[in-house]
């Protein structure tokens, strides 16, 4: 074969829309798909499957490839970092991945003056302080700014609202004691205004792009909706492209990395803050409408990034909405296209070929339109077409030229 | 597997566009690809390798899938006839696909009231009557709106250009004289003002689009570049779609069909003509830019249309070109990605995967600007680098929020 080979550990939707992204461009992908991954075995030729802490495995295929890149950041970094010493290109490298280790995150971010809320990182295992998680609790709630209870994230291993609970002081104190898994960070549960992503691309010879900022609407700590443009004023909107280059040069990003903010404070313009809440270096549901929304999508922009080829422009839609087309345990969204493209024509489905197990994203629907409210309406619909929740309705109008 | 499954039949880039369009809805698609052929085979998982010629396997394919449809027309219409008569989908019908004939096209649409040129249709093998061409074109040489030379056209299996010729008066005579192959076209070389195409989509229920009207500029007869939208004045482009919509209806599309056209008469806008010069019953290079620069892309919207899902929208951007990459015998494409990258960073590039032999088709690029000559200029200027004809440039600045 000619041109790059990109070797993807993980099966998943992003590795699936990351070889979506890659044929176009004449780029080869190879797959190291898990036997359980489902999403991109079905689309892309060239498969391996092993689980990806399968470690002969997963260094047969880091040598076959030019570059390593990742569907999901759960692969053992003692062994990456085994691969980058024998002089595998991981894109990521291990240095960036660690970050998606929340605690390091805070404690890297928080020294290199990334405003993050205040946090406490308690030691996992048995000997986990629950004193100290009292006082930090108790300390927010007196303060006011906080509505007293606490965040609770397991360090690693948490996604989708997994590894994460909110808990009073009463529970905290039972919680703490009785864990005994990885480290814990704690934060204040802070009144949001809103929360906003900003993604930032960031290839080896330096060159960094932002995308225009968004909006993301989360359920039980699980993004469901992105909007864009996201409804901030110039000042807080410059402020997040900013927070997003320091967080890529600070995690020494190679490829897309997706940073999630917190707003805060009084409701004026200016006096509100941001706050990251957290980054995946890597490709992220909240940029899954750049695939139609923006110049250059973020899955080519990753390929580009890591192949160190010049990156795209990311000029965006005046207005688009994403929705996650998520499982409800039993209805399979592939029988229901043509009910989805009858409510919205213009309609952009991703199905992800996944099972439709509970709360499982099993695809996504991107609505682009005059203005953000209608994009989310159209976008929300269809997504409840697809996952079964939806009544009929008749075939909408829409503009379009000679259709007779 | 769930959802529906789409067979194609060939393995070219026409299949490999389809394919990728097939991903993001959740459709399957399997290819029936010869061993020649490539394309389709690097990207699509599920690929029968046969020579369509081959009835036993064509038929074994064409019953494993829910639709069948295809990437060319060379495929014996006979045996399509077969298939569909045991109940086979075929979309488009082997009615339609009859229309890839030259002659029996001319003929359908002239009885239809088609505006198509002035014609003579000459049976093929050795009875062809040389003084029934000859008089022909004395009959246009003496009208004065032509330039006296006549096209002849193979009815059967030409494409990009061959099986096609632009003959004298006495050349005609002796090419007809030692012609014994399929029958012949023959038509006055007209003087053209220029060329259009307009792609329609049609479903089994009825529905009909069409895409704004483009322009395409030949090179040796081979499509080049393809311009949105037309420059052509408002009662012209109404007369285009009202033509493609005609067409589709004449030939009972099913699926996309691009119609191309010509443009003569007198410059004075209403006294422009427009003639239907061919008809092709499926996707085409000339919608190739339909991908970025409309809402819905005549792939995706082949797909819908063949399993008579609803049909998109197909708004288009304010402009757009398309310039094909051509293999030039030597260079390989997929090494100049970057480079092509860097001449101008928001080009969309498609690479086939196809060797690059002389005077194929290997790739297009399309690029989206503020005018037609500006999305020109980048077209050709990426597809010239990616052909190995480029000279290093220095990276062009681009509009971009967020550049740093």
């Amino acid at each position: 074969m000619t041109g790059p080979v990109v070797g993807i550990v993980g099966g998943g939707q992003l590795a699936r829309m990351l070889a979506e992204a890659a044929t176009p461009l004449g780029i080869h992908v190879r797959v190291l798909a898990a036997p359980s991954d489902e999403g991109a075995s079905e689309v892309v030729p060239d498969v391996v499957v092993a689980d990806p802490d399968d470690s002969d495995a997963l260094r047969a295929f880091a040598r076959s490839v030019d570059v390593v890149t990742f569907d999901h950041e759960n692969v053992d970094h003692d062994l990456l970092r085994e691969l980058e010493g024998d002089g595998v290109v991981l894109r990521p490298s291990v240095a960036t991945l660690e970050h998606s280790d929340k605690a390091h995150q805070r404690r890297r971010f928080s020294a290199a003056g990334i405003p993050v809320p205040d946090f406490l990182v308690l030691p996992g295992g048995s000997d986990v302080d629950a004193d100290a998680a009292a006082a930090f609790a108790a300390r927010h709630r007196d303060s006011g700014a906080t509505s007293g209870d606490v965040v609770v994230k397991a360090s690693r291993g948490g996604y989708d609202g997994r590894g994460v609970w909110i808990l009073g002081e009463e529970q905290l104190r039972q919680f703490v004691d009785s864990w005994s898994g990885a480290p814990l960070v704690i934060e204040p549960l802070l009144r949001l205004r809103s929360e906003l992503a900003v993604l930032v691309a960031r290839r080896p010879s330096g060159e960094v792009v932002t995308w225009p900022v968004l909006e993301t609407i989360q359920v039980d700590g699980m993004c469901n909706e992105v909007l864009l443009p996201a409804p901030i004023g110039e000042a807080l909107r410059a402020r997040a492209h900013a927070i997003g280059v320091q967080v890529a040069e600070e995690v020494e990003a190679c490829g897309v990395v997706a940073v999630e903010l917190f707003v805060v404070g009084a409701e004026a313009d200016g006096a509100e803050q941001i706050l990251v809440n957290e980054i995946a270096p890597r490709v992220h549901n909240s940029g899954h409408l750049t695939i139609e929304a923006n110049a250059t999508s973020q899955f080519e922009q990753h390929l580009r990034a890591i192949l160190d080829w010049p990156l795209g422009p990311t000029d965006g839609a005046s207005a688009a909405a994403m929705a996650n087309v998520v499982g409800n345990g039993s209805d399979e969204p592939r029988s229901r296209q043509a009910e989805a493209l009858a409510a919205v024509p213009g309609a952009h489905l991703h199905l992800y070929g996944k099972s439709p197990r509970a709360e499982r994203k099993v695809g996504h629907v991107t609505v682009l339109a005059a203005d953000v409210a209608a994009a989310r309406r159209g976008a929300a619909l269809v997504a409840d077409v697809l996952a079964g929740g939806g009544t009929p309705i008749e075939e909408a109008a829409t503009s379009t030229e000679g259709r007779s």
